[in-house]
């Protein structure tokens, strides 16, 4: 592979401050602002298939080394890229789509003044006007030529390679062949729906880096539209791999339009949240035509994958009632209150075939909801959320047939020593598919500080093997995230996921650590900057105490003072004892130059602190 | 026992909104404002013995039941005592000490200007000045009549139930003798200075209540006096157990005497930075003679756990030498320096037999320091740290042949598949001796939140045995942390502590949860602010998204609007099949009665929703 930095330095982190205020709403063009050069670039990793480019996040270290980390920001942070949000971005994939030959592109559904809801914002008259309020790219949807699945899944299990294989192994630093036998195997899933071109494929399973999905998404209660658009590019550039739009109030339809026409990362819904839209709020309205009609608009703007709550039978449902919580999750309520009303199985679970037949036609991604998790920890590992889990396991086999790429969710709240038997459970079960959990939280009491409540759980979940976390954030069970919400949920599910890179020895991960470590040891504190994950937040705490320039080259750190630095003494034991050498010494023979150099410190005069430059 | 509430209502935790500017810096005093009233109080637990009361934090719940909390606050909560800063608090432990007729008062050592530091700002000239700056209680110090420890270890091992062993044991919930036998088998200690009589006892080990530790203490660089003092009323408001003093800059020995007088929580310390201090920095200039000095001083104030870094021998320096970030402990490398000035190992080690007979005349804990600590996730679990563990294994035994309390500090940085290890050879090594955790941090990849990275570890240490967690801020490595940075740590480390209680299973820690829990699903929303563990943040994040007073009770939620809710929805069904109900159906019964009241839900109407108010 040969590799390309962009002309212009960049970086693939956003320059705004923790905690500086959103005057960046409703302009998620903002993104293409320029950035102040910091030592981070945006980079191409080129692969053998001519013309496939694959971002990443170049730090260049001040002592001429560099380190070149993942990155999900997308176009936006590529100053050579001009970006327009009424436009959309490029669309990279489109050519490999079309290649395959096995898709077509048809008129679509026609869309329909209620697929922005009653309260719709928007201009209204009738399809046309729909449409045009993404004038950016009119086009027609794209499905399966024949009733054969057109899935990464497929492809896998014919042997074939696809660009998005090959894109999703070089952003992992991994062999494409690993990717086609886990995706083939069913172990990980590749969320690429062949109406959203614009997406950087990227790669969810165990033996992969562990990924972690944003929620957004307005309300009945508030938000708009381009505050949901600024969402999603604000959080992709902290490093959400995934974001799911869960909006359930207004202009639903058009909100998810302009997130897909914007989003270099694959996008996840509830469709059952629209359905609702759709019949005023009555669970008990709800149906499958309704539904099947909602699951098409979707998949025919791109959504790439789904959250469906088919595994809340109405068997399970009494197995709720004496819970501390009951049922948390809105879409397993949703079901559990229509099988009530209609007093037998879901039309998720009685239609879950011709479900698959659908998905298939698009290559959407099953994620399949666990309704009845936990909503305490008093209610973890219950009779109801491992009956949900048993049959997720056989809905997971159903998709697999069809040739539909399935993930499945998990909980939710969980002490600490229930977590493990969730992912043991899980694999066995649903044989080894994709586990994607929210958190879990590991203590119910501290409202306000879920994100790390919720970050603990997530951390040693992922360790054990979940592929990839929904995040939390500071705002949950409280109200909707704020941008700084968003920052922070994000920030602290990207540390969960990493510690748990680490804990498993994924290649590579050490690698991030380690420069850092060493910047640090070696007062390098630019480069600890740039190699933060927050490294706006790192520069001001550290600013906060000792603002002045020097002080980032300084041979002392901001909490010792100038006269006396653990570091400092221990560059000095490492200089003594020739750690920067190549050559390897026995035990012996360190002890032995130990003694030496010993004498020579104190010959020295005990100078153990070099002079300082003040 | 009995129960007493304090006549005005009042609340266990600060009122301060998170992030509201520090205008009470320098007014410790504040601490006795009139709070609004939470619906939580102060009250106090009374035990056999006479006068012997422990105070507590009582949550009145709106339905009419209580739930009673720790409280680390001390006085500062209690509406009905009057505090003053220069008076200090008062002493509810001297007439215990003075009935066990075990010690005597003395002269003490004469306070010298050096006391202070070099560049003091305190008035100066000579001793008598000195004492002058704390005017409020002039007073002389205690110690051992006789060479016999006067320690809690000793007390416990001829089978006495000491006031403060009673005192703990109520504040656990657990029978005083449990904490006598922890005690006497060195598996826990209870840090309580002879001199630091305004101390509210507490207890340290595994089969207890996680304990965490906050840290404040001027440096160099920058801070004040009266801003540690009202550090430490703030960190213990919000649930810190101990503080430690880390003091290095100017004034260390009049900011610790307003520290103890004023602080309801036992108070640890390094001496070695204040001995570092009086010769200059010049570490190799260290001797015996003046550390022994050192203790001696801060032994006469009360400070009540102290950290020897007396396991750094000479042989392990080299050790470190190939290490990433080579040695990070301030006092570890501080030791290290000396041992390589004078190549021998440190006066710490060799007269560690003296160090005992004196803390034991005090009952001073020995919290034996981790000077050898791995910096980065890199370099743990290594030969270095392993080396010095084992030596304080062996310290461990020596300090409990002298009567003395001892605990062992641990690392540090580590991701989280070496974890276990810790605690496991910590527990192996130091004979079961209390475990006292920095973090650990599980990833370094993320300088402004290691208070995350760090509070993933810590929570998992703990759950597998550490008893208390040192919190890290959002501060560290990056500056010295103001007052929302102290808060953030205590409330991080107070969510790992709780989450581990959980994990063990530790007898009443679900009950918090359930509480919450139970409050979030009733839709109880001032119940569940004032069981929160910060009950000003959870308010303000709900009151940003619904900031009307009504929608405290209102059945829904800040996250799905009023329309749908499933949590509303839950609980509907949850009242359908009697939940509520004490009586215990079999499985055979609740799905009979589910279709029963399955014909009933149509019959109403299918109305999943009780009409709102609104």
């Amino acid at each position: 592979m040969t590799t390309s930095d962009a002309h212009t330095p960049a970086s693939g982190q956003p320059r705004t401050a923790a905690g500086q205020p959103d005057t960046a709403a409703g302009q998620p063009h903002e993104a293409t602002a320029p950035a102040r050069a910091l030592g981070a670039h945006k980079a191409y990793i080129e692969g053998e298939r001519p013309g496939l480019r694959v971002p990443v996040r170049r730090v260049h270290l001040s002592d001429g080394r560099t380190l070149t980390l993942y990155d999900t920001s997308g176009p936006y942070t590529d100053p050579s890229v001009t970006t327009d949000v009424r436009r959309g971005l490029d669309t990279p994939r489109a050519p490999w789509i079309a290649a395959r030959g096995d898709t077509e592109t048809y008129p679509g559904r026609t869309v329909r003044p209620e697929d922005d809801g009653p309260r719709h914002t928007v201009p209204r008259g009738g399809a046309r006007d729909i449409d045009a309020i993404f004038p950016g790219r009119p086009r027609r949807p794209r499905r399966a030529r024949t009733g054969a699945p057109v899935t990464q899944l497929a492809y896998a299990r014919r042997g074939e390679i696809t660009p998005e294989m090959e894109y999703a192994a070089l952003r992992e630093g991994i062999a494409p062949e690993v990717v086609r036998e886990e995706l083939a195997a069913g172990r990980a899933v590749l969320p690429a729906n062949i109406n959203h071109p614009e997406s950087e494929p990227m790669v969810i399973g165990k033996r992969f880096l562990v990924k972690i999905n944003a929620n957004i998404g307005n309300s009945a209660v508030t938000s708009s539209i381009e505050e949901e658009v600024e969402k999603m590019t604000w959080a992709t550039r902290w490093g959400a791999d995934t974001v799911m739009d869960l909006s359930t109030g207004r202009d639903i339809h058009t909100t998810r339009e302009w997130i897909l026409r914007n989003s270099p990362v694959p996008i996840g819904t509830v469709p059952l949240y629209q359905a609702l839209e759709k019949c005023g709020g009555k669970a008990e309205e709800l149906s499958w035509e309704l539904y099947r009609d909602t699951i098409v608009e979707q998949a025919e703007q791109g959504v790439d994958y789904m959250t469906v709550h088919a595994g809340v039978r109405l068997a399970y449902v009494p197995l709720t009632a004496r819970r501390t919580t009951g049922i948390v999750s809105r879409g397993g309520s949703i079901m559990a209150a229509w099988c009530l009303a209609h007093h037998q199985d879901s039309f998720l679970y009685e239609h879950f075939g011709e479900l698959c037949e659908i998905l298939a036609a698009y290559d959407v991604t099953f994620s399949l909801g666990d309704g009845l998790r936990p909503g305490s920890v008093a209610d973890a590992n219950d009779e109801a959320q491992f009956a949900e889990l048993r049959t997720l396991g056989e809905l997971t086999a159903v998709a697999r047939e069809h040739g539909v790429q399935t993930m499945v969710e998990g909980p939710g709240h969980v002490p600490m020593h229930k977590i493990k038997e969730n992912v043991e459970l899980q694999q066995e079960m649903c044989d080894g598919a994709p586990f994607y959990t929210l958190g879990p939280l590991t203590t119910d009491i501290a409202p306000g500080y879920d994100h790390i409540t919720s970050g603990i759980g997530a951390a040693m979940i992922a360790w054990w093997g979940t592929a990839m976390l929904c995040y939390v954030t500071p705002k949950e069970h409280l109200g909707l995230p704020d941008r700084d919400d968003v920052k922070t949920g994000v920030i602290t599910y990207k540390i969960a996921a990493h510690a748990a890179d680490l804990a498993k020895g994924h290649p590579g991960a050490r690698e991030w650590d380690d420069a850092l470590s060493q910047a640090r040891f070696d007062f390098r504190w630019e480069d600890q900057f740039n190699l933060s994950l927050d490294p706006d937040t790192a520069r001001a705490f550290h600013d906060e105490t000792l603002p002045a320039e020097p002080a980032k080259t300084a041979h002392f750190c901001s909490m010792c003072g100038p006269k006396f630095c653990s570091m400092r003494i221990s560059r000095d034991i490492s200089e003594r004892f020739g750690a920067g050498s190549d050559v390897e010494l026995s035990k012996e023979e360190i002890a032995a130059g130990m003694i030496e150099k010993s004498r020579e410190f104190a010959a020295s005069g005990n100078r153990v602190y070099l002079p300082l430059a003040e």
